[in-house]
C-alpha cells in the first residue's frame, strides 16, 4: 500500500507537499446522502491550524479546502470520492535553503535524501511536513460527523507535555468533550497552566518539548475489531503512527498484576459491562463495549534554534547548524485534533466495512 | 484484509483454533531456491515452547510443522506457497468448558462471543489463542534466515517484568545477540534472576504478572519506509499489535526536550551516522541505517486461579471464577522470539518490495 | 497481492503443487455458525474430479479435503480460518521428468522456469496445476450454500466445445440449474453429443480443442459493484483469468447497435425490470436485478500427444517432444463447476462487504 | 479496494463527476527523479479528447490539468504523490435534467440510484462518465514515458468497429506505433474509411455502434506475472474492465486445437522465442518474452437519439425517451488511448513490484 493512504473500505489518500502548490486528499467510501457540518468541520480544522497563540508557531494558514469533487448541486455528497485541496500560501522557502546539503537532526531530511535523492522537495519538509494533517483533519471531521450520528463520540486532550501530566479522566465513564476548552484541551486548567510555562521555557531556550496526546472514543457496538493483526489495537497504530512526531502507542492503563489489571465482568441496566476499564474497551482485539481509549506519545519537535552537529552530504564535513523559521516548540497542543482525526476514520471504516 | 494475514508481497495467513485439529500458517512470496535451515528453525520455535522450566506453564507441544506445500523434491523452497502444519494433541478441553457461558474477565472470550455468537469454538481461547504464534515464529524464522543472508540481524530480550528492567542494550553498537541465554534472554543476568522470582511469586498466589520486551534490528539499509502511513513505525506497530496480549509499542528511547532527543549526524568511516540513537533508526518513517529498536509492552496473562467477578451470559447474574487450567503466569519469556518474528516477516516484506 | 489470493472480505488461499505432499486452501471471512452441508460440497466437488468418463483423464483422485481448522466441536464454522487439506497421492512424476529442460509449448514451463529458476517443482505443473482448482471449488461450495440460503442461484454449462455451440439460455428468465445433467452440462443433450464427439476426434488424433463455459447467476439484489475499477466485471474477470487456461472473458451478449443492444426497462410486479438483457445484468459495473452472465473461454489443453518443437534450455538446441501422460483433450466439462465456484466468491465476498 | 483505485505500488486513484467543479487523479508510487515530457503528455491526451472530427462529440473540453503535486521547483517529480486537476467547463447540465426520474437504458442512470439513492450526481453520469478517462490518461501517459525509457512499446488500434474489422498486426514482430496516424488509429486505412462509414451511419440514424480495439506491448521481460489469480491477464483485465463500456476482454489469438495453438519454441539470437504468437506472450500467467497482445471489445454507445422505453421510478410508469445532447455515435476510436493507458499503469505496476 502507496505510503499515504489509510483505511480499506473508507479510504482516505493525502497528497501535497509543504511549499508545493497546494496539499489536501481524496476520500473514498463516505456515504452518499449527507450534508457537511461546514461550521463543525471548521471548528474542528481551526483546532489544528497554527498562529493562534503564544505556543504555536505564529505562521497563519488559510486552511479552507476547496471541494472539487463528491458533492451533488445541492451540496450533499454524492458517492463520488471527495476531493479537498487546500491552497499553499505563506511560504517561506528561503529559511529552508541552507538545509538542502545539511540534514536537520531528527528532522527526515537525511532519510528523504536517502529514498527520494536530489529530486526530493525538501522545502517545509515536502510531504513528510505536518501541513498534510490538515487535510487528515478533514476527513476525520467528516467521519467524526456520521460517528456522531451514530452515537459515538470521540475526543482527545493532552495528557502530557514534557513531565507534566494532566488529570486522567474516568475510564468507565468518561466526560465528552474532555476537555474545558479547545484552545488548549487539558481537563485540568491548573496543570494545562504548567504545560503552558514548560513551552513558553523550551521556546525561549531556542528548544522543545515532547508530551502525549490520551483519546477516548465512547459508544462503540461491542464485536468490533478481530483477534490476531485483525485487531483495534494494530488497525489504530498504523494510523497513529502516521502522524509526525508519535513515537509510541499505548492501549489502556496496563496494571502490572492480573489481579489488578483484569477488569471484572458486571451488569448494569441490563447489559455486560466491567468494573473497571483497565483494558482499554478492547479484549482480543475486539471492542467489548466500554470506552476505548489509548496513548500517543510525541517526540520533541526536531526543528529548535539551538546549534547542533550535522554532515555536510556534498563535502561529507561534520559541521554545525542552527534551524531557522517558525516552528512549533510542542507539537502536542495542535496534534489533539489530528489524533481524533485518526481514530474517526478508522473507526468508521471498521463499521462500514461490518467487522 | 481479513484478520489473520500479515504483509503484502511477503505474506503470512495464520489459520487454526487452540484445541481443533491442528494450526498453522500458508506463507507467500517467500523466495525460491532457499533450503530451509531446520536446525535454526527448531531452536527459533523451541525459544517459545511452552513447558520447558518453572516460569511456563507445564503443557507440552510437539510444535514441528509439517510442510505440505512449498518446496520441491530436493527440499528447496520452489516458489510455491508453503503450507506449515501442527497437529494440536495433549488438550485439555473440559478445562474450559464451563467458561462458555461465564466469559473470563481480561480474556477474549464475552468479545468472541459478541463478533460470532454461539458458534465460537471457545476451546483454550479459539483462533485468539497465544498457540498460533507457533506458526508465526516457523514464518519468522524463515523470514530471518533471508534476513540473516543479507547481514540483517534481529535480536530481542526481556526488557522488564513487573517493575524490574533488564539493562538497556547499546542503542549506536548493539551486541547480537543482545542476551547471553537463549532460556531467559535477558542482557544483565542478575536482573533476570530477579525476573523470574517476580514471576514466581506471582504463580504462587494464583497471579500473573505483566512485562515488556525490547527488540534491535541492525543491518538494515537506510531509506526503508515512507511518509505518513508508509512509516516503518505504523507497518511494525499492526504486526506488533497483533500479537496477543500487546497493549503498547514504543520506538526509540525519546528525551523530554528536543536538543537532548536530536541525534548529532556525524561521519564514521565515510559513511552517515549519528552520535546517538534516540529516534531507534527511524526518521521521518524511514530507517536511517542505525540501528532499529523498540520496546513492546504486554499485559499480564488475564489467566488467574484467583476468584474473580464475571457474568453468566445465559442467566444476566453477576458470579465468581477462578480460572483453572495450566497458564504462563507471565508471557512475556516466551514471547521474546514472537516479537522477534513479526520484526523479520514486516521488514523482509519491505526489501522484497523495495521500499 | 500475491499469486494464490482471491477476494477481500471473504478470501480463499490457495496452496499446493500438483506432484507435493497435498494441495489446499485457507477460507477467511466466511460467517460463523454455518453447517457445511458436505452432501453438496462432495456432490460439487465431483464434478470438476477426473476420471469419470471417457472424455476426461483416467486419472483418479481422491478429493476430499480434511479441514484442520474453522469448525467448532459441533462441526459449525466458528469464526476462524477454514483450512481444507487434499492429500496428492497416485503421482506419476517420471512422466514428466524429461520435461524439465525442455519446456512444453503452450504451457508454463518455460515461463516459471524464467520467474523461480531451477528450483520450480516442475512435476505435474507445480503451482500452475489445474489441481488447485479442487481446493479453490470446495471454497466456491461454501460461498455457492451461503448465496443459496440467500436466494441466490448460480449455474454454468458448456457453451462450446470447438466450433460446436450449445443453445443460449433465456437471458431474462433462465432455468436453474441450467444444464439436464452435471455429468456433461449442456442445455441441449443433441449438442452435448456433437462436442463429446469433438472431443473424441482431437483424443484420438492426440490433440485437444478449445472451448467456452457460460454462467448466469440470479438473485443478486441491485445495486452491487460500483463505477471503473469497482465494476463487478472487473472484479469477476480478475477471478475467472485466475483459472488455468481462460483466455477470454466476455459479459451479456453485445450487439453492434445502440438501438438493439440497449435493455428497454419495464415494470413487471411493481418492480423494474428490462425486456431484454443484452448487458447480462450489470449497467455501470452493478447489478441491476436482472440475471448476471457472461462466457469464459479456454484454450485447447497445451499437452498433446503430437510432436512438438521446443527447445533445450540447458543446450539451448532446437529439438522435438511429445507430452506423455495422461491428460484431458478439452478442458472445458470439468471447468464447469470451477467457472461456478470462481463466481460464487467473488459475489460473496461483495455481499459481505456490502458494496 | 474502492472503485477508483487501480494498482497496489503504482496506484492511481481517479475522482470527479461529470459536471462536477473538476476531474483528476493521484498518482502514487511513480518513481522520484523524472521529468515529465509534457509535450507527449499532451499529445497523448489529445488522442481521447473530444470534439476533434466528424466522428466524435462536438464538444470541447480544456483537458490541461493543473498539477497541485508532486514535483520540486524544477519540475522534476519528487516522489510526493502526483495531483493533476482537470476543471469543468462547457457543461450543459440541463440536457439531462429529465433524465433523473427516468433511467437511459444501457446507462448506469438505474443501477447507481439503486446504489447511492436520490444524492447521485447524475449530471453527465456523475462519477460514471467517461469524462474520468482523461486523468487516467494523464497518469497513463506517466506510465508510458517510464516504460519507453526501458524500452517497452506500447501502441493500440481500433480493430473493429461493427462488423468491420481492421488488419492483424503481426503479433510475432509488431510495429510500433501498430498505427498510420493517430486521427483514428488503424492499420488498413481503408477499412479506417469503411469504420468511419459505419460510425457516420449510425449517427444519421440517431443511433451508435459498437467495436474493438486490441494492444500490443512489446519489450517486456520474461517472468513478469504469476500463476492463478497473480496472473497478467486477471491484473490487466481488472483496469481493462474498469473502462466505460467495455464489455469483454481477449488474450491472444486461440486457435480451436492444441496443436495449432501451441507456440512452438525456438532459438533466435541466442534467446528463446516462439515462432508464432497465439498464447498473446502470456504462458501460466506469465510473459514469455514475447508481444503481449489483448483485445478489448466496447458496446455501442447507450446515448442515443432514437426514442426507447423506460420506466419513471417516480409514477413507476412505462414511458417513452429519447436522449439529447452531444455523444459520440461509437467510443471506440477514443477509446484506444484509454487502453493503453491502462496497459501502461498496470505493466509498470508490476515492473515497480518486481512480480
Amino acid at each position: 500500500m502507496p505510503d499515504f493512504n489509510i483505511g480499506e473500505r473508507f479510504k482516505v489518500t493525502l497528497f501535497g507537499q509543504s511549499h508545493g502548490l497546494a496539499i489536501g486528499c481524496v476520500i473514498e467510501g463516505f456515504p452518499a446522502g449527507v450534508t457537511p457540518d461546514w461550521e463543525k468541520i471548521t471548528a474542528f480544522m481551526a483546532r489544528r491550524a497554527p498562529g493562534q497563540n503564544a505556543w504555536s508557531t505564529p505562521r497563519k494558514e488559510a486552511d479552507r479546502p476547496e471541494i472539487l469533487s463528491g458533492l451533488n448541486e445541492n451540496g450533499l455528497t454524492c458517492g463520488a470520492p471527495i476531493t479537498a485541496v487546500i491552497r499553499n500560501s505563506n511560504t517561506h522557502s528561503k529559511d529552508y535553503e541552507a538545509l538542502r546539503s545539511t540534514p536537520r537532526p531528527g528532522h527526515a531530511d537525511y532519510t528523504a535524501y536517502c529514498k527520494y535523492g536530489d529530486a526530493w522537495d525538501g522545502r517545509g519538509g515536502g510531504q513528510f511536513s505536518a501541513r498534510l494533517t490538515a487535510p487528515l483533519c478533514f476527513a476525520g471531521a467528516l467521519a467524526k460527523q456520521v460517528m456522531e450520528e451514530k452515537g459515538i463520540a470521540i475526543s482527545a486532550h493532552i495528557s502530557r507535555v514534557g513531565t507534566v501530566e494532566d488529570e486522567k479522566p474516568d475510564a468507565v465513564n468518561p466526560r465528552f468533550p474532555l476537555y474545558e476548552s479547545g484552545a488548549f484541551p487539558v481537563i485540568d486548567a491548573e496543570k494545562g497552566e504548567a504545560m503552558k510555562a514548560e513551552i513558553e521555557a523550551a521556546r525561549q531556550r531556542g528548544d522543545s518539548v515532547d508530551g502525549a496526546v490520551e483519546c477516548f472514543i465512547a459508544g462503540l457496538p461491542a464485536g468490533l475489531g478481530g483477534p490476531y493483526f485483525g485487531g483495534l489495537e494494530g488497525k489504530l497504530a498504523q494510523a497513529l503512527f502516521g502522524i509526525p512526531a508519535v513515537k509510541g502507542v499505548q492501549f489502556g492503563d496496563v496494571r502490572h498484576f492480573g489481579s489488578e489489571n483484569n477488569d471484572a465482568f458486571c451488569v448494569e441496566n441490563g447489559a455486560v459491562r466491567t468494573v473497571t476499564n483497565h483494558c482499554g474497551g478492547i479484549l482480543g482485539g475486539i471492542t467489548n463495549g466500554m470506552p476505548v481509549y489509548f496513548t500517543v506519545s510525541f517526540k520533541p519537535t526536531p526543528s529548535i534554534s539551538l546549534p547542533q552537529q550535522s554532515v555536510n552530504l556534498r563535502t561529507m564535513a561534520e559541521t554545525t547548524l542552527a534551524v531557522q523559521g517558525r516552528h512549533d516548540p510542542c507539537v502536542v497542543p495542535r496534534a489533539v485534533p489530528v489524533v481524533e482525526a485518526a481514530a474517526a476514520i478508522i473507526f468508521l471504516d471498521m463499521i462500514l466495512q461490518g467487522v
